[in-house]
């Protein structure tokens, strides 16, 4: 079995970016991209219309050309595409063993990338007007015009719900924050910031139970989970901010993890198993941008040749 | 006078990543864009002939092509730039104050993406091929076709050094590491890794002494500084691996520097004066990469906005 310099496991801004960084060190990665729990290949981007703050796009790029371009540039340089799952890794011992469904492969290093996913409901409701209202990014979409002076419901309980409240704020006319439970999981201090907002409304204890409008979202109906009576708002904007699952399943055992499930890293890409790198949506949850993954895809890449050159 | 959100002192794709995210939060973030001290407005990238490492350009771009178009994005949203430079800051209380050479400042948050500088000789010898063959950087330039199997010539005796030569010997024929010194300051592990490599040989104690060509470089003149003897050696590439200073020379006594001049943030792009962000090379010795400076201009733009969301 040939053993191979670098494996990367995700296709996203981290998995590309590394492969470039990898290619053009002459280590010749290979990329593995079809993993992607939940998501698919390519990441994140796939499913984002337009982009606004990818820097070097002043007029902006749809995610999947951004992503398209990403990749075709690591394949420009000298890397190796499969468009396959990783079924199992074995990280025990080097060369490390990673499997796919007809594939056993070996690699000295490893850099995963897997990514992120934004949990869903996947209801009808929520799929009818998925990126035409509905988005679970406040920070990729809330400065679409769509949005300008509208009003905007957010559903969730936590930090991150009261920050992509607090963020649309900024766009929106009115912001409509929902949530099913009487209690909220967010800080004190992140709750006081929403309450002191004068353009934000708290409703509480409601669900969603559908939405409506032509083409694009117009009004949300939201049910009152204690009396079970509906009422319909007019909302332009359905933000999720139900949290993320960082993509690690086949990794728990094999490297350290966050009790989050997100991989453990030393601030440099490095699990806790030498020659091992993380990099992208598995590791943050804090900014969760594509450009900070490509950023860290670059530090793990660069990593991985380190540890390859201090261990030949 | 009028305290701004968010000033950003620094032009690189540090500040203009930041910019693009402060101003797209609805912050109407300023940068100061002239301050480079031994340096310029747009930063290393406006010295970089052909970038090929930078995500989402498949073909390559010129660095000051793609400096131009990260600018023009920030200034598609709603960010003022000021062509001047910084001569003085006030970290000692708020809003923090910044002085030009015409105006002071006031701003409740600061993002500092100074970046650093090459050190160069600035010789003749130097200046008439840099760009043509001689180089500050082997991660940026190593790649390209000109030093494909052609003698290369590095200079330093520290890690860098040992790094650029090692990373180098990928691509060239036969790498010659000058060293004005006989002893290296480098890691005994990196210089053994120099030593075990076939392609690399020491050459101590010497200096350079003048460089050849019609338009690119083809030969080094090296000069023994025991001996005083003179000798020339057939060299395609000249990179100079002497380290870099960062740009941080007016906020000694504002922030906790570095022994080394670099800013101390914790990780997360925090200085230890709350609301003072760094970002970028200024911050960063180990990577210097536009993809990385890019990623954690966005990250001190996000933690700018929490900062104000918490703060005001």
């Amino acid at each position: 079995m040939n053993t191979r310099n670098v494996i990367i496991i995700g296709s996203g801004p981290a998995g590309f970016t590394a492969a470039i960084y990898a290619a053009r060190a002459n280590l010749q990665p290979v990329v593995i991209a079809g993993f992607m729990k939940g998501g698919q290949s390519g990441g994140q981007l796939m499913t984002t219309t337009d982009v606004g703050n990818f820097p070097g796009f002043p007029e902006g790029i749809e995610g999947p050309a951004l992503m398209n371009r990403i990749r075709k540039q690591a394949l420009n340089y000298d890397t190796e595409v499969f468009d396959k799952d990783v079924v199992k890794v074995d990280f025990s011992e080097t060369p490390f063993k990673i499997w796919t469904e007809d594939e056993e492969m070996s690699a000295k290093t490893v850099i995963i990338c897997t990514g992120a996913s934004a949990k869903r409901f996947h209801t009808e409701a929520e799929n009818r007007f998925w990126n035409k209202g509905i988005s679970a990014c406040a920070t990729c979409d809330g400065a679409l015009p769509l949005f300008r002076n509208k009003p905007i419901v957010v559903i969730g309980g936590g930090d991150t719900a009261m920050e992509e409240a607090l963020y649309l704020s900024r766009f929106g006319s009115q912001i409509i924050l929902v949530h099913r439970r009487e209690q909220f999981r967010a800080s004190n201090i992140m709750l006081q910031h929403v309450k002191n907002n004068k353009k934000i409304i708290l409703k509480t204890p409601y669900v969603l139970e559908d939405t409506m409008g032509s083409h694009f979202l117009e009004r949300v109906k939201l049910k009152n989970v204690s009396t079970k009576q509906k009422e319909e708002v007019p909302a332009n904007g359905l933000f999720l901010a139900i949290g993320h699952q960082p993509n690690t399943d086949i990794f728990k055992g094999q490297i350290d993890l966050e009790e989050t499930d997100y991989i453990k890293t030393d601030g440099h890409t490095r699990t806790n198993v030498p020659g091992v790198f993380a990099a992208g949506d598995c590791v943050d949850h804090v900014y969760r941008q594509a450009i900070t993954a490509a950023g860290m895809g670059c530090m793990a890449a660069l990593q991985a040749q380190k540890h390859l050159q201090n261990n030949n």
